[in-house]
């Protein structure tokens, strides 16, 4: 799960609050999608000080990660991805989704954003933002690869996992990380680095 | 839609034997799944002579393909993609999978195939059968490729429809398919040829 920043010294709130503005979260976040979702406007949404909100999740994409049950902020995950060896950025890239993806929880999260993209309009809206936004964006910067070719990985990437995880195909859902690693890595770094 | 085989001097049953089959069909996958199922089971559920079944649809795959609303048989695709210049042959598999969800039919009838299988276990067995059989078994037996290649092949394409069509991410779901031929064609054809 997403992990909270608990500063020392301030009041924490109750175990409620923090559940009141997940809530308001996902009705702020379906009613706007991401991008014109506000800190300030899930805060009033919920009936807490702004700074409350802060506490908890630190950015907006933390509020989301969380309203989402997704496994890990990609303000923690981008990092552990661009930063090391460059050539070795399509292998770091494979390896960290699929363990993203490898325990239940991780999976399912993800899944269940899927899903969600699937089946409803206004989620797709906001997972739609919160990708290019949060996930790709921020990789296009970082590495300076065209958003087209960011996209194809994302495909890649999406396709495993729905592939290995979702429908299940046999070799491909019990493959070890590192076989996958090996095969997909290159694929990737082809098209991050060319 | 799936094209129906008509031979000249056979009695062609009315067009309701027809839906008739294809909701027997339906009902027999969804409690058998694919590799279960048989054209005989499925002329019994409908209360019609199996010749009658092969005379619609010529084979399981057919009956399936029209039962999902598919746009093509994985019969008539697969040979599209195998068949030309082995050294354009990821190119190919591309044009044709993208020019198959380019229309609003083909597309609709692909996502509501993979809508289906996050969201209906029974659906999710049967997809699974008929995409490990009928599409990826008969590249793998054609090409002579390794399994875990063609899964990774499927889940790039698969991904890319998702992305394009269901997502709809900028600006890959607006770019050109000969575009993205360019950029995906030599990335699959490193799976299948290595």
């Amino acid at each position: 799960m997403v992990t909270e920043r608990r500063r020392p010294g301030r009041r924490p709130g109750s175990a409620d609050t923090r559940g009141q503005i997940i809530a308001a979260a996902r009705r702020t976040f379906a009613e706007k999608g991401f991008d014109k979702a506000t800190i300030r406007g899930i805060a009033r949404e919920a009936g807490v000080d702004p700074a409350l909100v802060h506490h908890y999740f630190a950015t907006k994409e933390g509020v989301f990660a969380a309203a989402m049950r997704l496994p890990m902020e990609p303000a923690m995950v981008v990092p552990r991805i661009v930063n090391g060896p460059p050539d070795e950025l399509g292998e770091r890239l494979v390896r960290v989704l699929l363990t993203m993806t490898s325990d239940v929880e991780g999976r399912e999260s993800i899944v269940g954003m899927m899903r969600a993209a699937m089946t409803n309009d206004q989620a797709l809206v906001m997972i739609r933002e919160f990708i290019t936004d949060a996930i790709l964006g921020r990789v296009v910067e970082a590495l300076g690869v065209s958003p087209l070719r960011m996209e194809a990985v994302f495909a890649q990437m999406s396709g495993l996992i729905l592939a290995r995880h979702i429908i299940r195909l046999e070799p491909l859902a019990s493959a070890d990380i590192e076989e996958l690693v090996e095969l997909v890595g290159p694929i990737v770094q082809r098209y991050l680095v060319g």
